[in-house]
């Protein structure tokens, strides 16, 4: 058995509060069950070098994790000098997915600067960042009146093999003990915007693989009206 | 007129909600009216090289602020490499503050590590973080069953001359125009554990210094019932 | 046309020579066309501090680019002082790939070290990196004696798809200007290690998606008998 | 008895000597008994990029510490790569003290630079630094022709709680044994410019703070008759 | 009797082949022995900041070592985050020397960009990268057509003391056990650029020392007939 | 003319105060003309763990100088978080240097830690922190009761070619003109330690090369006997 009972194509008790903080253009708080994050989106005037003068804009995301997020303290990055190999990888994926939600000739020399902060972690943070973080780009544009340059919502599930059985949204106890490990990232009527399966005990079979991603697919087809839903629910 | 018709000693709603995230040993979201921080208290094994052996126990405490927590968003000083100049000085009043609280001889061999995050800034994010940390401290005592090694309250205010005149509790655009800012530390029924003054524009006069202390000594008064209040209300 | 006239479904020529440089336990150059990587191993005794008393061993890859291996001259990393996040994510590709080359419980206290060093680049450095790496790592077991400790080839390609055509192993000219980009990592007999897809462009269609797997596995299978062949060469 | 026969309100013999090195604008050797600090200012043109085009100018301090200027030595910085918590605290402080001694409108776009300099600690080294650091920055506003922009003297005291006794100018064996410690930087005809009480043993009275003030201000008046007089006999 | 029964005055055979590489504007493999290094030599527009509107140009070198060139691994510098103190000091010889080469002001507000790295290093691995470095700055002037800025063959050779013995071109097992190390940069036709002599164990008489100048200069004058053999064979 | 009418072969006042600071083992003050430095050596427990269990000691040197002890100030390299590579180089050869004056195995598990701060430069920084440091070391020697540890005077010089004409002990205006710039180490009674010659604009011949060396030679025997008197007066 899954732990709370879930059942394997069950994902976790999904929430999204948007305008969390004031200060950002765009601020969420993303719930995937015991896992939070906030993301927040701010636009800046001005975009990296290898873009200056080409009449666009551009959209880049960090990731964080609070020292008290885990069971286990873990060390400040800020204090140790360094961002780990695992948050680069991350805010590399977050960056790369919401970059699609964006038409980025429609913010010319803008920048919309995404942060992702996780607050609690219980698995499952980079689909959780991904997924806010989209309704937080989404609220910046509103908030800038360039709703038009939204091009549709972005969002992610993990889904693993254990014993054979594919699962899907993967809470901490179950990520540390999975055979593979994979993450998808899909635009709503679009497809695929990253997929990243990592065999972390044995390789998978094809069959296997096919299977989770068709899991992953039934998995954020349902993100997607939540995310619909709190962005209806705020404008109202 | 102050912002939101304050009166000069008048202090702005003050929230402390514990157990806000369930990992840390100690946990409490602290809002100071808007500004809003994260205080995490967690006991590790083990002490730093120079109380090995002495039969003593140890507190550090490390602050960070997310980059939207300001209305221009603040770099991440993870992604820098580098704490700044500021936040390194706000974690040793911190951790100088927060070792009062305990009885350190009665943890021996362990270390509470204390994490401050502000997610939302406006003013007075360290005296926040004090008076928020000593109520993660106490958590924290008492979950590890060292309810005997706390040994009072510690909680700490702002307060500013703005044109001629004491305020207390400083919110943001308060502080930017301020000729003087200080922020004072007290432990109920002992008296002042950390002073700092600074004349940002002009140097004050020992009449002013002498109502600046009154002010703050007002202020924390209250702080101290409020953590009270917290703590008993979550243990029953 | 693809450049030098070759079929979506043709490989670059690849070469890998085994002991090109002495001192390493395994050290191959690895050529998939233009692109030239020195992998080498090393054995090391201990093993990383999670791991110690546990009666096993490690991986570890790293990976990096000569500053002229680049038409333009890429900044070198030691100079700078830190890794790029590229760089990052592509080590930490390379060292979960080759884990599941090595039976890591037939080494117990030891570390392989494995170093991908680029000397030329012309796409595909990653993937070629692998599987020269792959070669590196049998060669290093066959050095200290433990053959049976090596589990199966490990392969990888990249494929990807330019104006709705699926390519296998795309070099730079094609990269700078695919749709879609993936790399896929393989092992003989066994199945999928690494799926990494990313739409640079825009989304890609669930066929889409099949056909791309579909090639890479074509290319991999190649790559095995290429692998298998140099090392047989070098024991004969 | 204190060290050295001193009556708690007595300082130590202090001796600033102006023209201490030769390349900066102003340049001092301070001392404190055996404390010594070297106080450098020069005058670059140019501001920091926060008051570009606002006619105006700036002040900035750092603090070193010879890694022979203690007992034990102390780590050199520059090889650590990093600066310690107290090294940025310490020269923080001084900046903000210093910039008071400045009418920065009438030095505009141009920045003075201080950097005090311990070559031998024995408590103290901050306030000394301040002292000393007041005078280099007198002199460098006099070589530049800038002789009205200076605003007064600044300078600080150390004060202390021992067993009860409040004592002034606290030594190095006096210092690490202080109930309290505070650092008082005052402006002379003006009043406060800095306090930073630390109460590193136990909280400290009401009636104990306003005696260590007291005491301060005491001996901070005395200082700046020295800071005058080594002022006088430099320029005939 | 010296390892591969060379004699005192004899070197090891030396190879230099031009193009190794593709990318860079000069690109060669030199190889002392066992030691390989590839140079590499691009020209860049834009000088550096002391250098600007002075209608000159510059040449600076960098220094690497893959971490599998030595028999034991060297830490990569990139993941340390860090140039060792010995990579500084030898990429600023190979600097200094290689920029002799050079009429700089021949490739006005032009800068060319040297990066040796050794692929495989059995002692002597800067000699061989000044020998190689300046066959691939000549390369790299013939291609942007600056073939007159070239201004002689430079060269190094390094030579020892062993058991009172003058040794020419030490290997690593013998400059590990070597009384003195002294490493000479000369050009063709006109002297000593360099001259860095070490005694290791014990200080050289002045005898010694001229026997070591003596028979490095011998050396040398073999090292430039190879340089421009190769030369000659690349383009003809 | 030389600047202050000093003949080619004539050196600037060298003066040499022991005892200039309290706390290190052994401490100076020594100039050579206007170039001022303070050497100190402490001795401690414990050696790197290259030597552990080999029953001798080490001696290692750093190198530092203060912002202000050139006309433009100087970076500092503790607030720039590195050390530059001409620092890195300069400490590296004081610290071989200097090595030569202790027999390590006399100080079996101690490490002698020299430092020399530039407190105002102007030429032969690195010549002056041999010369005194020497004398540092000598001092700690003695102090530690290990006088019979000392191995004989280490002293440098700096010599240079400026308009073809050899000159001793070069001050700045001069070391930024010259030709080639050398630095001789030298140990009284045994020969050469270090010979560093640098052709900064153009080679220099076989006899100009002599020459210097004879100068230098000239100029270190002075130095011998001025370590040797300071040593004298501060033991009687």
């Amino acid at each position: 058995m899954r732990p709370h009972n879930r059942q394997n194509d069950e994902m976790r008790v999904v929430a999204i509060e948007c305008g969390y903080t004031s200060s950002p253009d765009g601020s969420v708080l993303v719930e995937f069950g015991k896992t939070k994050v906030i993301c927040t989106a701010m636009v800046e005037q001005g975009v990296p070098k290898f873009l200056r003068n080409k009449n666009t804009g551009w959209l880049t995301a960090e990731y964080g994790m609070l020292p008290g997020a885990t069971d286990e303290r873990t060390e400040r990055e800020a204090a140790k000098g360094k961002q780990s190999g695992r948050t680069v990888e991350i805010q590399r994926i977050i960056g790369r997915s919401l970059r699609q939600c964006v038409d980025l000739d429609a913010i010319p020399d803008r920048q919309i600067r995404v942060d992702c902060d996780v607050i609690q972690a219980d698995g499952g943070t980079r689909t959780a960042a991904i997924t806010g973080g989209c309704v937080a780009v989404a609220l910046a544009l509103y908030k800038i009146h360039r709703k038009q340059a939204f091009q549709g919502f972005v969002a992610a599930m993990s889904v693993g093999l254990i014993e054979g059985e594919a699962r899907l949204d993967l809470e901490y106890q179950e990520d540390s003990v999975a055979d593979t490990d994979m993450n998808v990232v899909m635009q709503q009527d679009k497809g695929f915007i990253e997929v990243q399966a990592t065999a972390e005990r044995s390789p998978m079979s094809p069959s296997q693989f096919q299977s989770l991603i068709a899991l992953a697919d039934l998995g954020i087809r349902r993100l997607y009206s939540i995310q619909a839903g709190c962005l209806q629910e705020w404008y109202h």
